[in-house]
C-alpha cells in the first residue's frame, strides 16, 4: 500500500497552498472552528487499524511487527469495499493501559479505531475503556464484525427455513472475542437461547473459574440452564456456530434438531468439515472462501466505518451493528438458497448497503454529527 | 491525501492472499525471522510525521487538530519529491515522556520519525529521548531541514564570492528549534565563528537566563565572545541568518562586512525586505517562494528521509546531514550566481542526489543496515 496525494504539486503556487503560506490559512480556521477539522483534513476519512499483536489469526501472540502483514491486508480492504483509508498502527505494548493511553493520544488525528488482533478478554476492556474515552467510533472486528456477519446469516438461514429467530436455540463454540460478541447480538436480535462453551464446557453461573467476561456472558445467555460438554449442549439445538479453532464430533452434530445450521469458522479447518455437516443441517456455513456461504468479516467492517464516518458518528452503537446485519442479509433477498444465505465479498451492493444502513441507524440512535 | 492499494483484490483468490488465509504466510515468516518486516510490509518506506501542535508555522501553540492540514501537506510532500509514504499523527499530548512513550510505542509500524511544529526546548528533549530508545531514524524537521538547507545555500554563496566557510563569521537571529541546529550544523561544518541572539541579545555563557538547550549553545558558539544585542553583533558580520520572526533594522545591516550574506527566512515577513538587503549584500535568501534564493525544508527532507529508508539507516547522524548540505549546493554546480545559491523544489535532480548522499553517508559512518 501507498500513500497518495489527492491535490497536484506542480509548481511553486501548488506548494504554497498544499504547504506554507497557504496552509496556515487552514490550520488559523480550524484552530478558530475546530469542527472544520473534519472538512479541511482527511480525519474523518482515516481509520486506525490498532493491534498489539497478541492474537493475530489463527498464530498467537507473535508481536506487533508480525501482525502489520494483517494490518495492511485489512487497510487494503477498508479501501477496496469501502472508500475508508486506514493506516496500520501495529504497538509495541501488551499493557491495556499503556494501549488505552496510546490510542487516545492518536485520535485527533483519525476518524475512528479499528482495534484488531487483540486477545480476550484484554480486547474486551480495551476496548471498553476507549469507547469511554473517545468520541470517534471504536470497533474490535474479530468481536463485531463477526458477529454482524454471522447474524446476518443467520437471519437468512432462518428465513429460509420459515423459523423466527425466537424459535432458535443456538450453541457457540468458543468464548473468546468472536463468540461473546456473537452471543451478545444474537440475544439483541431476540434469538431464542445462546448458550456459550469454552474448554470446560458450557459457561454457566454456576462455575467458579470464569473471568469477567464470562462472568457477564453467564449472565445473559444460558437461559434453559445447560451445564456439561459442547457434545451435550448440541443435543436438539438449532444451530452450531463454531469460532473456537477446535473440532466437533460427527455423533454430537447428527443429535442436533432437524433442519439445524451449521456456522464452522475455524479457519483454516473448520469444525466439522462442511460435507459431513451437510448430511444433518439445513444451512452450512463456514469461514472459508472455497465453501458456500463464507462468514468474512469484509462483508461488515468497511461499510460499517463508511456509515458511521459518513455522518460523523461519535460511537457504533448496538443498533447501528443490528442494522449492518439486516442490510447485509437484505441483499440475498430473493436469491435466497441454502447455499446463498450471505452474500460474495465482492458482491458490489453489499459496502453500499451496509453504509446506508449503519448511516441511517447512526442518525435513528442519535449519535450521528452530520 | 488518501491511502492506496499497490495489488489488486478483484477475486476471492486475490482475497485469500492478501487477507486470510494468505497472509497467515507472510505473517509466520516475520515471526520466524523479524528483519523480513522490511521486506514484506510497508514499514520500511513510511514515516510517521509526530506532531503535538504547540509550534505549527508561526501560528504556535494551536493544539493537535488544527496543525492536522500542515501534517498533510508534509506527508504529499514527503511522497511528491521523496517517493516516501508519510502519516499524519497529531498527538493528543504536549507532555515530553508522553510524548516520548507514544512514539516509541508506534515505532513497530514505522520505517521511521519525523518530528515537526514541536515548541523548544522541549522539542530538543523529545528528539533526543526517541534517538536513544530507538533504532530508526528520528529527525526534527524544523530543526535539520532547516539547518541542512541553509548550509547548502552558505556553501554556494562562499563559493559564489570565493571565501572559504572558515573565514566567516555570522549571526543567527533566534535560538529556537532552527537556530539551535543551524548553530551546530554550521559549526560543525567548519565556519569561523557562530553568534546566536534571542530576544534578550547575543546567547552567552555569562547570562543567568538560559535554559539548558541554550546553555549548551553558548558552549560552543561564539568563540569570540561577543555580548549585548543583535544590532551591535551584526557589526562586521559576515552572515546574518534570520530564524526569529522578528524583524533588523537596515543601519544593522549596513554595518555588516562587505559582501555579506543576508538570509533573512522568517515568513511570511522576512527580518528585512529583500530589495533592502540587496543594497548590503552580495547574496540574500528568503524563506519566500517569490523572491530568489528560496530556503525551503522540501529541498531536504524527503531526499534525507528517502535515503535514510533505503539503506535502512539506524538514525541520522550529523555527517549524513551535512552530506545532504554537500549534494543539494553541489546541484547548482555550473549555474551558480548570486540569485541561485540553491535550487528551486522543483528541480528534478535535488531528490535523487540528496537522497544518493545520505544513503552514502550512512554506508560510511555505519549505520546503515542493508
Amino acid at each position: 500500500m501507498e500513500i497518495a496525494a489527492t491535490v497536484p504539486v506542480r509548481n511553486a503556487e501548488d506548494l504554497s497552498l498544499a504547504y506554507t503560506p497557504g496552509v496556515a490559512r487552514v490550520c488559523t480556521a480550524i484552530a478558530e472552528e475546530p469542527e472544520l477539522v473534519h472538512e479541511y483534513t482527511w480525519k474523518s476519512q482515516v481509520v486506525a487499524v490498532v493491534t498489539d499483536g497478541t492474537a493475530v489469526l489463527g498464530l498467537g501472540d507473535i508481536g506487533p511487527e508480525a501482525s502489520l502483514p494483517v494490518m495492511e491486508g485489512k487497510a487494503i480492504l477498508f479501501k477496496q469495499f469501502g472508500g475508508v483509508d486506514a493506516v496500520p498502527i501495529a504497538l509495541a505494548t501488551t499493557d491495556v493501559d499503556e494501549i488505552v493511553e496510546t490510542v487516545v493520544r492518536l485520535a485527533p488525528s483519525f476518524g475512528g479505531v479499528n482495534l484488531e488482533d487483540i486477545s480476550a478478554p484484554r480486547c474486551f476492556e480495551i476496548e471498553r475503556k476507549l469507547i469511554e474515552r473517545l468520541d470517534i467510533p471504536v470497533f474490535h472486528d474479530d468481536q463485531h464484525g463477526t458477529a454482524v456477519v454471522t447474524l446476518a446469516a443467520l437471519r437468512n438461514a432462518a428465513r429460509l427455513t420459515g423459523q423466527g429467530l425466537g424459535q432458535l436455540r443456538a450453541v457457540i463454540s468458543g468464548a473468546g472475542a468472536a463468540g461473546v460478541a456473537i452471543a451478545k447480538i444474537l440475544v439483541e436480535a431476540g434469538i431464542g437461547d445462546v448458550a456459550v462453551t469454552d474448554r470446560k464446557g458450557v459457561v454457566h453461573s454456576g462455575r467458579d473459574d470464569l473471568n469477567s467476561a464470562k462472568q457477564e456472558l453467564a449472565s445473559y445467555t444460558n437461559k434453559t440452564g445447560l451445564v456439561g460438554s459442547l457434545e451435550s449442549a448440541l443435543d436438539g439445538a438449532d444451530v452450531f456456530i463454531g469460532v473456537s479453532g477446535g473440532t466437533v464430533p460427527e455423533e454430537a452434530v447428527a443429535k442436533m434438531a432437524k433442519g439445524a445450521f451449521i456456522f464452522a469458522m475455524a479457519n483454516p479447518n473448520p469444525e466439522i468439515h462442511p460435507g459431513v455437516a451437510h448430511k444433518y443441517a439445513a444451512v452450512v456455513a463456514t469461514g472459508r472462501s472455497d465453501f458456500p456461504n463464507q462468514i468474512n468479516n469484509v462483508l461488515a467492517f468497511p461499510g460499517i466505518f463508511a456509515g458511521a464516518l459518513q455522518v460523523r458518528a461519535s460511537r457504533i452503537t448496538e443498533g447501528m451493528k443490528i442494522a449492518a446485519a439486516e442490510a447485509l442479509a437484505a441483499v440475498v433477498d430473493g436469491e435466497l438458497s441454502a447455499d446463498h444465505v450471505i452474500p460474495s465479498p465482492f458482491d458490489p451492493r453489499v459496502a453500499p448497503a451496509v453504509t446506508a444502513a449503519v448511516a441511517a441507524a447512526a442518525r435513528a440512535e442519535g449519535v450521528a454529527r452530520r
